[in-house]
């Protein structure tokens, strides 16, 4: 994994080296923890690091017949953890976690040496010695290396922001903004869940919630005290999306059967989400924010690693669901309105990637290039196959020259590397296609500026950074 | 751009010059409007030819920021909407549409030049003047400098087909024949146009339609009549397959309740549907026609600009429909009676390319090479990708070499490219496999055949052209 | 198709040649008929074994516009259908049979000619010499010729075993083990044909069949007999998982309504079908068996041939079914009973290719390494583009190095050649990733470990032959 790492042709490393690279990162979607940042405290070790919270590695680990004590358990050291997770390496080769292994520790620590057992011990001192030593290495200072430019992090509503205020206040050269993921107040279809989340609502909104019509007050007093802390931009974590007919009337008496204690029916459940993802949007469009939608996933699907560790801990999976109708109608009901606002989608089964780079056509008004976008490839799919996949769709069924571009949605300080290796990505591909002539030539100026674009200022000009 | 646009190989570039380009046309399914080739009128300007209803340009158009004024607008002028398609060109890199638009202008303008701002005008007043001054450029005359043998059109039972007759008579050495697209006979969902068509089928039948008897017989009628006219092939634009049961008695309830005012359930709808869709198949079947299917679009998706603008102005998508057991159903319910006509079937959504191409082989039935056919990469699919993807799993699942190959689809005189481009790849994808060994070198000749068999003769063979 | 067949690089050659090759053959799940092996009787003649059962060429005659006669009809001659197919293959360039059929004809009878119609009488002469006068040319002598260590045959719960027993008993050097493939007694949509089978099953087993528990009793009887005659494995056809929810008191009643001649609902079967998807895999579980599950498959397309010709005889295709919470809910039923058994997952629609990648890794558990596996290409994908779609996902979401590698799932005895081709395809698929720098050089002995486990060793470990 040289410089040229990923770079097929002449033409791809003059893109990447010229264009790309120097590029600053806008990470516009992540699950940064702002408290880490605020404080800026040295790490403990590589393991914290890396292996964490990091379910991609635990999912590689378990795979390998790794014991689950050496992913999550309590009773193993991180020295214990690194290994296993060292002997894991050489069984990840093709898997996109081979990769950014060896680019972080080549990126972050300089160490170009090949992670395996034999070199284990060898790189695990390495790293933490030099996380013990050097005082750049923090979450700050790692932000600061990758020359990041804007952080966007994910929050609940309920969220007070008092670490992005911290953050802001202390003088801190890089923007960590809040983004608004309200997924917790659609959630009905647990009841008491959805009670409890009302209740930490209420409080922090100072909203005696009642009815639905309060529910929908306090919100969007929290949507109000998000856009005065800076928010620019929504997210939301759905199976599908929801478009079912409701009224006024439907909703209220379902808001008040997740009182009474009688079960939703699934009719209920559905119209009482369709009418949220309809106000969030309302909300959106007001404060001119841009709206995300993250479909497709099927959570938690092993009911006794749940149990033991709770959500997002490595039991997620691509699902199938078949929601362009209805990802077409809640489009074009707020679009007949008037009140459709700058949207990105990211499906997370590629099977649909023709469907989301389609529908995204419908909905373009002409106000402003690229109104609706489809976000990069996503979780599962973010890996050199499905950023090509994505790149290469969108640039058939759309304009792949409007893009926004990478988003790392990761929860370390080390996955930034992840955007260097979209940009070799991006670079390579139209390298090749400026080589084999399906680009002519003459065009390598608009090439470049492409690539700057789709790296950067599309981005920070869609986003309004 | 050059001679050998596309062809990575010698044995591609041999392929294709000596034995791909120098095949007629047959373009078997396109929208061109007869009344324009019978009529032989001069274009006004580029704009009408490349503007004046291509969605797909207005599609780019409104992605990339540009005013609806500018796309379908009545205010704006020639010049005006050209500079702005122009404006949009350099950022359609990697979508076809770059393409398409530089080798209509060279093929049909002889230019080189590559569309942008700063070559705007001089491109636009080169365009026209040849439009103004060439007594070739015309809607025949492209015809015959693309050499076109064979056009079918798509014409709905209702048609007079007075142009057809009066292109016929002309003595236009360049077959134009209809073909039988009867979308709104079964379009039952809508009751209100459904009677407004069912009455204009009354008139230009001489049937008085009151009872679904009478409706079959009314299409009957048109059906000799569209095959005393020359057509030999029949167009379906359906979301899904249909192949619902039902009953004679079911079905005559049906058609009286679409006039009694009550809404039709979705199972009555769908009911009518199969009953349509069998009845159009025994009818192709009693004449000896082709029957084709494109199915998967979700149309319209934009309430307020369908308002506005109408169907086919850039506002469909690919859709996700499970159709697979219907399809079945549908194709088996003909066979097992003898009754099953030559079928060509498209699918909007590439997800489905593995469904079709093995639904094929189901219902090869030995008596012709090829019964069953899987149409060429449609609309959203007509590009590089869609094609190869289509070839390749045709290939691995059928049996490419009995491919009646490509289509236009299209209302635009000088979408003849396409040919090319579909050529190009076709013999691309040979070259590749001859050099790398996969295809053994002694098999050439075989291979040659093939390239002309799928750019000609297979589509002169199976619609006895 | 010279040694380097498909080895587009150096790398890929030496991987192959020095790697794969050597690796002797684990076919752990065919369909070839015990009965032949353990009598080891002489061909009759090339047409026997290439056109006598062989429904991929069937299919690709019909497709091709060959009567049925020539296919599985009785009229004709053995050199009348040879020549048939030799008048097909030259249309079969780039699909998987004509590359099956050369490889064949090589690695078999040492034939090096292209068959076509000027070859055809001069092969089938050679091969049925060749067939008539080598005392090798016999099942036995097959599979020793191909270096065959194992193959697992697909035998249904009220078979005797005889063959295999005779076959065990013979000393014949190459391992032939049952396996368990009781899909006939989960098919209770079609009463008629579930009572036949239940008496049956009664005979074989001895347990007067009267009430659902007795039909548990019994199979537990035949699962013991399996696990006595050396079965290690069972195997599963099923168009979509089934995990619906059931009581024993429903299932005892649907049991007792499937003789009181009352029609199922769709319900009821699916109920059922739950109830005996989680009892054999109970069982599996139990007796420490490999399960394997076939999804996807729409069988039986064509009524007309099915009356003549019974099922797999070519009229089965590739379905469509949105089964992912179905087979999430069914292997989390049993983690969550601690009774998930090592699993195999295949699927037919390669769309569902990421959904069944990233399911496995809900439910590796790190008891073992790839304790749930996603099958090699089934069907009409055991070809070099499925067999790549399938490592190439399975290498980005999953563990490539884990994988248990090719099968044939094939009725024939020349079908090794199918694991040359993998072999090749894998070889290729490493080379061009050391070549081009994704995998660093220095990794090559790893990638070479690689590939023997995935041709050898893993399967051996994995089901513990």
């Amino acid at each position: 994994m040289d410089s040229n790492f990923l770079l097929q042709t002449e033409t791809a490393e003059r893109l990447y080296h010229e264009h790309a690279a120097p590029m600053p990162i806008i990470d516009y979607h992540c699950h940064l923890v702002p408290q880490m940042i605020a404080e800026n405290r040295p790490f403990r070790s590589i393991t914290e690091i890396w292996l964490g919270g990091d379910h991609y590695k635990w999912r590689a680990m378990r795979s390998n017949g790794v014991d689950e004590r050496y992913c999550t358990g309590s009773d193993t050291s991180d020295w214990e953890k690194f290994e296993k997770w060292a002997e894991t390496v050489p069984y990840t080769l093709r898997n996109p976690l081979y990769h950014w292994t060896h680019l972080e520790l080549k990126t972050a620590f300089g160490i170009d040496t090949i992670l395996n057992p034999s070199t284990a011990r060898e790189i695990f001192d390495a790293c933490n010695d030099r996380i013990a030593n050097d005082p750049t290495f923090t979450p700050q200072g790692l932000m600061r290396r990758y020359n990041v430019e804007t952080v966007c992090t994910t929050d609940d509503p309920v969220d007070s922001l008092e670490w992005h205020r911290q953050i802001r206040e202390s003088g801190f050269d890089i923007k960590v903004i809040p983004a608004w993921r309200p997924d917790k107040a659609m959630a009905v279809e647990n009841p008491q869940t959805f009670r409890a989340y009302v209740e930490k609502l209420a409080e922090v909104s100072g909203v005696d919630i009642r009815t639905y019509a309060d529910l929908v007050d306090a919100l969007q007093r929290r949507h109000d005290f998000f856009a005065d802390n800076g928010c620019r931009l929504s997210d939301h974590g759905i199976e599908e999306f929801y478009a079912d007919d409701y009224t006024d009337a439907g909703i209220n008496a379902i808001f008040d059967k997740v009182y009474g204690g009688t079960e939703l029916t699934t009719e209920e459940v559905r119209q009482f989400k369709s009418c949220m993802l309809t106000l969030f949007a309302e909300m959106d469009h007001a404060s001119g924010w841009v709206q995300q939608f993250h479909y497709g996933a099927i959570r938690d699907n092993n009911t006794r690693m749940f149990r033991l560790l709770g959500p997002d801990t490595g039991f997620d999976s691509i699902g199938q669901f078949n929601t362009a109708k209805s990802m077409s109608r809640f489009l074009d009901r707020l679009d007949a309105k008037g009140h459709l606002a700058k949207t990105i989608i990211y499906n997370l089964n590629p099977a649909d990637n023709e469907v989301v780079a389609t529908m995204l056509g419908n909905f373009q008004d002409g106000s402003v290039p690229g109104k609706i976008q489809w976000g990069s490839g996503w979780w599962f799919l973010d890996q050199k196959d499905g950023m090509t996949k994505q790149m290469n769709t969108l640039s058939l069924l759309g304009l792949l020259s409007r893009f926004v571009g990478m988003l790392t949605d990761s929860r370390s300080f080390l996955s930034y590397p992840r955007h260097e290796y979209f940009r070799r990505t991006l670079c390579n591909l139209l390298g090749n296609d400026v080589e084999n002539g399906e680009i002519p030539a003459e065009e390598l100026p608009r090439v470049a500026q492409m690539v700057e674009d789709i790296c950067y200022y599309n981005a920070k000009n869609y986003f309004r950074f």
